[in-house]
């Protein structure tokens, strides 16, 4: 976010403003996912990074649509959050040797990035449906309930295999 | 994160950085607080904040007792995902003049924040049990607990006041 001149009067004007950091986000996740599938050893891990990065240019072109709904052009804003956890994914990752725990370091940080979708678009959901769009709420909560889906698998897959492997 | 120089070469390794980074995440997030309680108009929402400030001191405690249990000096390490998280919350803080608006940028604020906290508790409960630290999970699991909550408790005064009086 950041526009530093009192350029948000309401809460449609948050509303877009989040819709484009979200915008930023996804697009800045789609270039970090490539990195991720490369360095993930385990099979199960290197396949779930790679079906999350299909879903995620599924979901821009979803984010898009809610623009376009909500009378807008797709447009991004810098999102100092996504890059601060994708910053801290990639020191992480470049100070761990070891393949499995490095497989452990990269679920822990594709779940920040989980959280962090799923914190902004719980709040766009509800802020869609205060301004009556229900149409966009729509949308929103079909990429959050992705997201949180993905979540749980990176959940499930950490504490089925990947965290005794790193052990 | 940050250590450059290929540092952690275990699980145990990775669970103690990862400890080091929610306490400087704690710790910036006590700073961050007053001035978000000096921004919120809602007297819950003022209230909520207060709430959390006080139970983050005490969480900070409880963390430092992880570690000394587990054999460590409590330590920080700079966590570069918590200072995009509070940048980004201090620059949309700023856009925006109307006070219930900006009553609702700070409520999705704080629960980025609180999303942030409950993926690095949550992968620090799954780490410490697969390192035998039941001990540790336990306190770890309690301090989740609150951060679900706290989100929990964001969301209503979202869904119940705050949002329909920015709208």
């Amino acid at each position: 976010m950041g526009l530093f001149s009192k350029d948000i009067k309401t809460l449609d004007d948050l509303f877009v403003h989040t819709l484009q950091d979200i915008y930023y986000a996804e697009n800045q996740i789609t270039q970090a996912l490539p990195d991720m599938i490369a360095k993930a050893t385990d099979p199960g891990l290197k396949q779930a990074f790679q079906n999350h990065l299909a879903e995620t240019q599924q979901q821009i072109k979803l984010v898009e649509q809610v623009f376009r709904q909500h009378g807008h052009e797709p447009k991004e804003v810098t999102c100092p959050a996504i890059n601060g956890i994708i910053d801290e994914a990639q020191d992480i990752a470049s100070d761990i040797a070891d393949k499995q725990v490095l497989d452990a370091a990269l679920i822990a940080a594709a779940q920040a990035v989980e959280h962090y979708e799923i914190t902004r678009y719980g709040t766009l959901v509800a802020w869609a449906k205060q301004l009556g769009r229900d149409d966009c709420a729509t949308i929103l909560q079909q990429i959050l309930d992705q997201e949180k889906a993905t979540d749980e698998k990176l959940s499930t897959l950490a504490e089925g295999s990947v965290n005794s492997r790193a052990a």
